[in-house]
């Protein structure tokens, strides 16, 4: 099997940094090209900070980071520090300062460049709002033709940033039009489906028993993470939204999909970002939506622990 | 214990219909005070020739039935033939004139008739759009004190006339939000817990087994409403929604509630009529509507079957 | 020539009471069948009392006065005590308590009435939100063909309350898109053309000349007015805004129209109640509204005159 | 003096050609430091071509040209060839394939590399849709601070191609909304005040009068112009928009402006790509726009006529 050639289009995030520990985990089947960061979570200068720290604990060193938008295209800029803390990462103790340097280059032309090169399509893995994969697609509509799929984590049928929209694209819904409406084949992880994959006190102690660097940075960063949710939403265990990307494109079985219509709600009062999912087929439009409304959580935690264990202390 | 004095605010169709038989069934908790109608699942003319029918066939005689409003507030009118057939209650042989005729008062006068004469508040039972309902609270706001409580069927955290909205609100967006908004107790019966109450086979033949009049009406009927939902939907049986409101005036252990804040979308694009439901409480808006999420379906099919044989074939 | 029957649908109000006198001096030309009342200017309730006074100072003793709806279709009330005063007719010194009586029956409910009993079509004439007028149209839609021809004052291709949205149609946008959209004939007296009629100090001193109990009290009126009318938006005089739809009845000549279509924006953030008046011809849509964008003011001013002189003190 | 150094940006169409003769003839006061093109009044291909082969005409050969944006930031794309033709510069006789060549760098790249690159800040004369300079201040906020004005055509208080939005804006709302919320300050020549500068007859007559071949192609464009305006329109002569941009660079003294607050309408059903200009001050928000209100036309006149002369044929 070739591997897949990706770009991580981030906002790290608790659950981002575990896609990105997944993804360099397995790269016998994923070549990430480049990591890019926007502003979601927390600011684009910390997300692109928390990047690169990241890329650090895992020892990332080759694979360029890119600091994107710090704002959505049409409005203003909304943050999840309620989620992620202060630094966007609150949890483990990291250092201050990373070791590995952003490039100068922004997201959106790192992301144009990396296509232009390419020889074939390359796949786009996208766990923030969707404010530089927009600001591609707008400037340079042409480039869809060298992206084979955009692997999402966004929207659901339900929300958590207000009752109708799920947070990435309450950020950015005009973004999120964009990109369901440039005809790019579309796999969506929203909360229909990133809600089934929770870490538990089960599952945090499992991570435990692994004992490398990255099983106690992982630990670290659930601790908190699941107590936010306690705190906001009543959860016993925070989903891990932004892995499920990557575990669909290292085991594509592990999800059920249903090909359906999916427009982006911008104009609604109490519905803005909303994504409006047509699962019995009554708008009559083409699909354009791949939607992922089941998990096998059993693969994917045991995914998570070998992919963890991978990391051994050297 | 008082028995509560309802006003059924509908537009058969056909669970309305099933909500009317059981109503008639428990006079003994229930006092019918009014029959009134409104356009939704076909056009008013329609709905009160079946309202008018459906009382001969059941025998409710003593009980004024008053036609209402035609067109929504605003927008356009939209019925729901593709679900109901083109009478509105389609399947049963019925007569083409009713016996029984309707009051000549508009059933927007019929409703502030009663609330005005009426000793204590009264209960509206709402199963259509709202617009009657919208109409009375518009033109005198005051007569709000007159209502106990608003229990109605409509909206949901999904939709089934378009992939947000729930047909009753999708008519009459503008009417359900002046309802919501009145600061009148809401019971909200909504597509989460009206697809639970759904009429299988087996329901079909558990009720055809009482072998009255009614219980071949109904049959009838299911047969009609089930091909349109496997046609349209691909259910198993259609779901009995409008009969869930009588059913809980009945026996409110019957469902689980939880107390929330609820908007109406009347600005959106693609979600015009939407329930924003906050189960999470995330937008902090104080609770204005106790919504339905489960059903005990158990009680309510043994409810529906003795319902049905109270009507014994004189 | 045959009178007119009309129905003056109104807020009183410093130029709905003007319109008032000169409807009552001009009674060859026509019949005033009822005059009802809106919450708009100030509350109904004072808008209601300041209407029964005008009918004292004017001795309109005969005509029945009803009040209508406190609040909008869909939005929260907003008033305009800024411009008309706590009152909402603030300047002359009134009794608290007028003579006559308001009919104890519902504005909404006179006008039905009127219109089911009139054997011709009547005018309504509607100088506030347009909220009752709606309201009869949305409950009995067929009494649109007892209606010859709606007179209102209301939009504009500019605002007055927001940039985009003149004060009646910003209170109740939702009830002029209904009535926009029946099919009735409308004549629109907007700010396009009413702020070409500005009482100057001139005019006031030329109403102050004709020297009885009612140029008095306009006088008065016109001082609070104009006042506001300076503080606010730096006029040089109040703009008799509503008395231009009862000058066109008495003399349709002495204003310019041009047949145009016109909309009614209602999901704006920025441009609700914006009346989207299509003068150059550019949607393409059928024309549904005679559009007065010029007035002759030396008649208006003469008119005004004439109609004040009628009053003579016995 | 010190010239100002400006940034084109526009979509040629007639009007923007006549801008860029203006600027070329008065480099004394004006240094054009790039061309940049978006698709507007036709698609950004044919556009970048007019722009191209209008360089070739006045010989404007060592300023770079570059095309950008092919579509808006979020809606589809709109473009207006029933009032500038098939070509977007239809009138008169061009060569098929223009000398000068575009940069092969997208505008948004280049107008951001000159703000990195230039000393002092830069005026950017935006007579297209506002896309391109949007996605510079998207991409990268803090560049505002390297311009000085944007002055541009586009909005009014009523609108051409709605009743309620004048082309440029309709086609790009969105990108509208994102400058007049940069805190750039910002010069607008809306349809209020272009209207005022329309191409009679005499005018085409004086220009024709000059005779060089400057003047024999701006006749030939206004010719083709001023039909499409009389047939859609009814004008008398065409407004040369997009030239008030430059003219008022070479002489401020020819507009008068008043300060006030302008929001851009993106959610409205009849309104979209509005400006509320806010000229009677009932916002109370803080002034964002130089809203141009008046322009001395005999001045603009007699600056075109002696601009068209400075191209003496050689």
């Amino acid at each position: 099997m070739n591997k897949r050639n990706i770009i991580m289009d981030c906002d790290p995030g608790h659950d981002d940094a575990i896609a990105m520990i997944l993804a360099v985990a397995n790269q016998n089947t994923l070549s990430i090209e480049a990591i890019t960061t926007v502003g979601g979570n927390v600011d684009v200068e910390k997300n692109t900070l928390n990047a690169l720290k990241v890329c650090d604990i895992i020892q990332l060193n080759d694979v360029p980071v890119a600091k994107g938008a710090e704002r959505p295209l049409v409005k203003d800029i909304v943050v999840a520090e309620s989620i992620h803390g202060e630094s966007g990462l609150e949890g483990p103790n990291l250092p201050d300062v990373p070791t590995k340097q952003a490039e100068s280059v922004h997201a959106v032309d790192l992301i144009s460049d990396k296509l232009h090169k390419s020889n074939g399509p390359m796949t786009i893995v996208a766990t923030g709002p969707l404010t530089n994969v927009a600001m591609v697609l707008i400037k340079e509509p042409e480039l869809k033709h060298k992206i084979k799929e955009i692997v999402l984590m966004g929207g659901g049928t339900f929300g958590n940033w207000t009752p109708a929209a799920e947070f990435n694209f309450y950020v950015d819904a005009e973004a999120a039009h964009v990109v369901f409406n440039s005809g790019i084949p579309i796999r969506m992880f929203g909360l229909d489906v990133t809600h089934q994959v929770q870490a538990t006190d089960q599952v945090i102690s499992r991570i435990s028993n692994i004992d490398n660097h990255v099983s106690e940075f992982i630990v670290e960063l659930l601790r908190f993470f699941n107590k936010t949710y306690q705190d906001v939403f009543h959860f016993d265990g925070a989903p891990i939204h932004d892995a499920c990307t990557i575990a669909y494109l290292i085991d594509p079985a592990m999800f059920k999909f249903k090909h359906v219509h999916v427009d982006i709600e911008t104009k609604g009062e109490h519905t803005y970002g909303m994504t409006a999912v047509d699962r019995l087929g009554v708008t009559g439009k083409e699909p354009n939506v791949y939607f992922a409304y089941e998990a096998d959580t059993t693969k994917f935690w045991d995914l998570l622990e070998r992919s963890i264990a991978f990391y051994s202390d050297k």
